[in-house]
């Protein structure tokens, strides 16, 4: 069973809809890296159980996004804010030194955009 | 029963984790501005039955805020948006030409955000 690096993010936003059970075995597996077999472990139940229990919690995560869409919206958000960040900077090399001090508010709220993003 | 402005928003994020039925008495009675009779004529059902209905809807639409807070996340993003769409206007008063025209970039993004963000 493979890892899959999107499971992680969509668990940071849709994660607090899964059971406890489900919201435990993804936290121990994606995000500590556990094994299946360490992850039954600390859980106390079996391989195969986790196997399971990840597996739906999976499909679950995959159905919110598809369901609210709102990973990919932040998504979006993260693109926009690194390329105004990029313009800003380039505005950073003009001699107008008012226009500078603008432009690095801009990179900081930009930055911000980043934050809330993540 | 007071119409509250907050449902409509929470509803356009977290409207499809409803049960149809209960999107349907939301959809109605929030966006399309009907009356709990005139929901209930439409949906055929009784008029307490949609009060009933629109009541667990929107402590369900508060639980999942609660629980996920991105319509909250979404909120601070628009308001750097904005506050990044003055300081590019502001740019563009410069005398330095190729400022102004990364500036308009900036402010066309920060437009997109907001797109992103409704």
């Amino acid at each position: 069973m493979d890892k899959n690096i999107e499971i992680s993010l969509l668990f940071d936003f849709y994660g607090q809809l899964l059971s406890p059970k489900q919201h435990e075995a993804i936290s121990l597996y994606y995000n500590d890296d556990y094994s299946l077999s360490e992850t039954a472990e600390v859980m106390g139940i079996t391989r195969q159980g986790v196997r399971d229990l990840v597996k739906r919690s999976e499909a679950e995560l995959y159905e919110y996004e598809e369901k609210l869409g709102l990973y990919k919206r932040f998504e979006q958000v993260g693109e926009s804010a690194g390329k105004i960040r990029a313009l800003a900077k380039e505005i950073c090399e003009s001699q107008d030194l008012q226009a500078v001090e603008l432009a690095k508010e801009i990179e900081a709220l930009a930055d911000k955009l980043y934050t809330e993003e993540a």
